[in-house]
């Protein structure tokens, strides 16, 4: 096979970066190079991924700038907070690197935001890794601004599905954004491979457990940012999510208010029309619920909207693996982009079921 | 043991027939008389219930009114639509037994909205099973009027959660119930034991499946009628059920609009006045969310309410046992009422956890 | 209610604890006094365990003798290698409590054999608390050193499973102690409350996990113990556990050639004789597999035997819960003889199932 | 995409049949022709497999000859016993398609077997899908059997899992053959889309739960003939399958007493000689024990070995994803050597973990 690109992965021990890895092994135009780690370094890679056969006698070398540099790409799947210090230090470098932030660093464009939600300095906005986010103004998809990009601000795995869910009515106007409820299910991976009681499997199995529950969820800000992008004017959402026994997988059930007069149909149309050209977004048929197992690997988001006539709102929901069009997915999708490959490219659009 | 009262279970093949004997198997009071079935006549009810040790050798009885006249109570677990007809051939029969319901058949009393949401006749209106339910026009609860009963409509599962984390607010007048938004993740045994292929474990497992999407759900008029009860004027709800991968539990998210200019704390305040003397609704500490591994086997509802100020939401979650509190836990907590027993008797309060 | 006993449990926070209160909770004989712990001393009970609703205001105090002095039962749920310590100070302290220790520390009458599986010197041997152990050479179950005794070590989860599934056939020289193959399918609450990665739900999730292959798990000797108490001369075991998505549970498959010329109705008969008169051990019907789901929450161990001619092996399966009659429903039962009381006081039968 | 084939596949509507076209869907030299069902015939295919979007819009047609003629590869998803009948019927119509048999019926050499466990008659014998498999008389493997071959037998999965567990050992005469004990954790896909109550998510969640007890599952003589077509002389096998809460996946424990003087260095040698150049049969390094969340998705058999010298047994280890190497990987793999592709076209060796 005649590569075209090497890619290193910072952060490679754990599941955003493990699941980066298992994309790129199946990319046919990206060689894997460097994988590092922190508190892992020099273990063989098979200890923490033993599913990642190819890569199994790895080794974790140290996240410093030395052991990236001379990469064409680099993928960060650092804890929030380190991604600016080591792209600063890529360039200080000479890296010309393609540089991809999985975590949350550069995604908000609003400094005030980011300390509200995160609590430390902001350290910057980087080109939004959502291709198909909808950008009212110009209309047009964020693609387009990613094509090129020499950064590129992987958005988070919830705010993903809740985006991909809804956007459509706040473009068009058929829904109201300031009165937005979202719940979502979501699986365990989502939280990291971290040992912590409450994560076990004992706790998990058998329980569905809510958390950051009143609006406290970092990704509030950054699914309002989208739905502003996306044509809304003020945005109020409301957004809860719940943890249920499962690895991978979000569902996300969002509504919103039904703007007077509108159709079943038309609301209809309305996502049909922007998603109907999606390498990745597909709206279901009529009557068929999205579900998590369906897209289980794959860079999927399945979407299907209904209209609750009697409650005046719209529902509309989103599955997605928030590991593949959550977090890996969506970087490999933007780098694709970025590097000028098929938006496509080592990326499978069906799901590992039942 | 020296029990007072006779009980037959109609229906105790299924699911919530058969938490119907466990929980009567440990109750002081009660003594369980024939077991009835359909499909499952003549068989050993080891066979449906392995678990049951101590009714292994019993045998399914036909569902009729000779077999079950003559108990002093009847627990009807029948498919809807069956149990105003029994409860008929009951009283011609000249039985006087309570007449408890776990059906849907006479839990609404809009004959309209039973017929828009059940396609059949209305069988009538029994007294609701649900005695912590906040009668806003009377100063009471429910319970007042199941003391001395002779028919019990047993709430639906998922209405009883919602209405145990909402009602504070509405009776309160401290939310707006005409904009409310009920998501549950819910366990697979509120599906019932009638084999169906999304209903098996391979497709269960690993995947989270709304259903009912868009306010066509049964549990919705029953809702409304309740959050009226407590004092909403109008009701609009959006309601949406995702199956999560458990067998048991309920948790529910309900959020409604915060009237303006109301504290947290009074938010708070509210619920601790309704339910700090509820034996059955306990609303945790602040900042603990409830889970339904917590309540698995126990008749509890745990609560919790936070405010969401930057959404102008309150976000109020309960967590149930969906065969307990949702349904058998409900009726022998009614039949306790309607017997002049200790509301508690035969109940707990723990859940099997972790 | 008139309580006869005060117990306290050492250990309380994590799950073996947990479950020791649960059910002491429900025991009509007993008020539960002291609950200790380690790192969790000074924090409220209610964090650790929040389904234990009437205990969540106590406070976890310190493990240490002064403080489960002057109770009738002391439950130690501790670590390994912490029990002999402590029971020898709460006897210095001039307490003559009844101590049931749910470690390992005193299960083990072979130092050599404890030193060889745990690495640290014995500490002793303890009455054995599992009261349905059939003692061969006496003609008699364990049960009746139980009676009255001061100190009891609760067996090890997966001894007990592998014992009450072969133990008959040993017992009546039915089959070879000298070849068995013990594969246990088991939950993960049985491997502690302590955050590893490797017992994450997104790990598990989805998984089937053999651990402790080879032989070294620590529950062997002890397994031989058991079966040389019932009659086996030497005994030879392979012991594989594999870890499966459950919280609760274990499922023993246990096999042992059949002595030649054995009929499978003499195997039937020995397994029902040596279990018929057992309030906790139920051979199932003919036919009728036991599984994990029909004893979670109960005390039951649920047993079938099945003879394969062409393998000519006995096929002996045994499904217990394994935080009650594996840990702390033992604790009960052996409790319940030590004291006086009922054998079955407090404990249940019926497990939540579905 | 250049395809050089097209492919057929009978019984699609289940979940072999779905997950033979997921795998098809993804080689690249397959196109997939007409999907064929039984009940299902007229229904779309998204509405059986909605994750297999590419297909979502075809319809089931019936599975008859002339549908499945004309096209270079039939693979047949079908219940035992139908296989038979549609290859003759295929040849009768003239096709000269290569036919890979996923149903039982063309495993077994020997009819008496067939008919003691499968009580048909004998369809007659195929080539075997096992590449992996050792022919100890001739030196070599079964692959070398496929290369060409126009009709072959897909094994069973349990089957798969045992005999690449412990073939090398049986091959090398380092294992006794005539004392087997196999214990197999289970997913609940293996027993198929059928609707049984059994099968329901409501009672496989939280439950372990045996099957088959005894020696009476089917894939007992066929786990016999392979052990015997690897050089055993006589073989005696204890084959025990428990299902778990997984959707997919088999972990294979297979105990076989281990040859006198044999050293553990010796064992690991023979594994590692055996498997050291199969694609897809990998041994992983010692204390490291597979998982099956390590080959979702994968058709990758990951297996581990360990002596336990106080049993006198050999304990091997084998994972793998019973949809894919267990059955639809198997007839991919098997495809690509009868038609002359590399043996790895279209499967993966990574599994989608956690």
């Amino acid at each position: 096979m005649q590569v075209t690109f090497t890619a290193a992965v910072a952060g490679a021990s754990g599941y955003a970066g493990g699941e980066v890895l298992r994309l790129l092994l199946g990319h046919p135009e990206i060689e894997v190079g460097a994988v590092t780690a922190h508190s892992n370094v020099g273990q063989r890679l098979g200890e923490a991924h033993p599913h990642l056969l190819p890569l199994a006698d790895r080794v974790f070398e140290p996240t410093d700038a030395a052991t990236l540099a001379g990469h064409d790409v680099v993928v960060l799947a650092l804890p929030h907070g380190r991604s600016g210090e080591i792209a600063a230090a890529l360039a200080a470098a000479g890296s010309d690197a393609l540089v991809l932030d999985c975590g949350a660093d550069h995604r908000l464009a609003d400094a005030g935001d980011w300390e509200r939600f995160y609590g430390t300095a902001h350290a910057g906005t980087w080109p939004y890794g959502l291709p198909e986010l909808i950008l009212a103004d110009q209309g047009a998809r964020q693609r387009d601004r990613l094509r090129g990009a020499r950064r590129v601000a992987v958005p988070g795995c919830n705010v993903t599905a809740v985006t991909l869910a809804l956007q459509p009515g706040v473009a068009t106007g058929l829904v109201d954004p300031a009165d937005v409820v979202a719940v979502l299910a979501v699986g365990y991976s989502g939280a990291g491979k971290a040992a912590k009681t409450h994560l076990l499997a004992a706790e998990a199995l058998g329980s569905l457990a809510p958390y950051a529950v009143g609006g406290t969820h970092r990704h509030v800000p950054e699914i309002e940012q989208n739905l502003r992008a996306a044509g809304a004017g003020s945005v109020r959402l409301s957004f809860t999510p719940v943890l249920a026994p499962v690895s991978r997988g979000i569902l996300a059930t969002v509504t919103a208010p039904l703007t007077a007069g509108i159709s079943p149909a038309t609301v209809r149309a309305a996502w049909e029309q922007y998603y109907a050209d999606e390498p990745f977004v597909h709206l279901l048929p009529e009557g068929t619920w999205p579900t998590t197992a369906m897209v289980t690997g794959a860079n999927t988001a399945l979407v299907q909207v209904a209209v609750d006539e009697r409650a005046g709102r719209v529902v509309a929901l989103c599955a997605i693996d928030n590991l593949v069009k959550g977090t890996a997915g969506a970087a490999v999708q933007s780098m694709n982009l970025a590097l000028g490959l098929p938006e496509t490219a080592g990326l499978c659009t069906v799901g590992v079921a039942p």
